[in-house]
């Protein structure tokens, strides 16, 4: 008898699996940090329907996110019609689960319905115009988001982020009929994982290069970054096709102007849907 | 004897708490989703220290959030000198639960570690300096806080969000010496809440007008409006010093240039601190 607890391995687990060697020690522990902790991915669906009132829960979930001085500067599309995923899923390099997953939602940056609150009351609205703006209506957006995410997996299910939306945020605007001063800014599945679709958790860079005390320090990058690329070339050789290290990958992801799909473009394509960024 | 069981009231009225009159109707619930339902931002808290671990758990939760490629786009800062503390206070218009919290954390957009690789490496990151690859870094940093946030009320925590640090970035930049390409999106103070600062669980407008079905719709707004205007009147009364209703609340937080409070400059400051937004 070592005094270690069921609960103490399955939480040294999940940090492992989290941060393989450079795992840092086990802190406060509960079921709903267990269950962020133990994130994946998913990029293939079951087609099985949700529970009914699923989305209205999720919805909740996200609206109960904290949102800047209460603007709420966000909102959600539902996406059903097959033509319409297909069309998704084409925007996004051709992501099959968009088209699969029982639930697609688009989340919006929204400014327009402040827009039409002002146009009511005769009033201008000479913030709106600004980079700020934009800015606090994506995160609102992806603080909703994530809690959507968090309460979709406590059910069971599975998501993924689709930021490849943004390959092509003007073509989404006109498939949603999105008025001016709103635009999608990524897309999210929600469903039942395919057998061997969850995989395994994704290892992260140890906390010492993310976390800084006082003071932003990267004394500990050359070292973490060398042990983190072994992390990510296991996983790799695991779970994906290519034994690629974390720092390959960087490099074909952000390397060249070609490798953003078209996203080197999206300033222009906002302004164009309403956001002048100023 | 009516059939309803002491969960399912608790489920009501969470649902009644956070959309009033408008409330959906009740759709899968668990725990977790119960905590996401009853978050409030507090703005007072006690000094008691947090328990051993507890930082450490937060940041691994937060690095469990999806992040765009696994590029890692994100930082963030403790900070625990008094005198960077009365300074972030300052900069944020005078919020003492900056100076008073027990944790108080910056979260960075930070595109300086990838930039620190390309170097190492002697590749040039070309996709660097575009807007998409800032707008990845701060919803990928937005993503990691929630999860953070998540997890803190979990363990009976309470948090807020200081979007207010956005007044000054450049100083945020000085402050926790942070490199070109390195920026402070928001704050997070997490800790227990003073007696009373808890507060009542504010009401969101209606899903009516947040939620879109296959096409954007905003014919439900007018109506919805005038319901939520009477909710945030009634919340504001009993929580607040002036009973504004929701429409005064934006009209005067982006009615003007001024009630940007330095915002307007943000585009500019980001550049400045290494972001092009190309």
């Amino acid at each position: 008898m070592d005094g270690t607890t069921g609960a103490e391995t399955l939480q040294a687990s999940a940090l492992a699996a989290r941060y393989g060697a450079a795992a840092p020690p086990a802190g406060p522990w509960n079921a709903t940090i267990a269950g962020l902790l133990g994130h994946r991915s998913v990029r293939g669906y079951r087609p099985d329907p949700l529970p009914a009132g699923t989305l209205e829960t999720l919805v909740a979930a996200a609206q109960s996110a904290a949102t800047s001085s209460n603007l709420q500067t966000w909102s959600v599309v539902t996406v059903e019609d097959p033509a319409t995923r297909a069309a998704m899923a084409e925007i996004a390099g051709g992501q099959a689960h968009i088209a699969e997953c029982p639930l697609f939602l688009v989340f919006l940056a929204d400014v327009s319905r402040n827009q039409r609150l002002g146009e009511a009351e005769a009033r201008a609205l000479e913030g709106l115009p600004y980079l700020e703006t934009f800015l606090v209506a994506a995160i609102d957006a992806a603080l909703a988001a994530q809690n959507a995410v968090v309460a979709a997996e406590s059910l069971g299910l599975a998501t993924v982020y689709i930021g490849a939306l943004r390959n092509d945020p003007a073509r989404v605007a006109a498939l949603l009929g999105l008025p001016p001063g709103a635009a999608g800014v990524f897309g999210l599945c929600v469903g039942y994982p395919k057998p061997g679709a969850e995989g395994e958790v994704k290892p992260r860079l140890p906390q010492a290069v993310v976390l800084h005390r006082g003071r932003y320090d990267a004394a500990a990058e050359p070292a973490a970054r060398r042990a983190y690329d072994a992390e990510m070339t296991g996983f790799s050789r695991r779970n994906e096709m290519a034994a690629d290290s974390w720092t390959q990958r960087v490099i074909a992801r952000i390397g060249t102007v070609r490798a953003l799909r078209g996203r080197d473009r999206l300033a222009a394509t906002l302004r164009s849907l309403g956001f002048p960024l100023r």
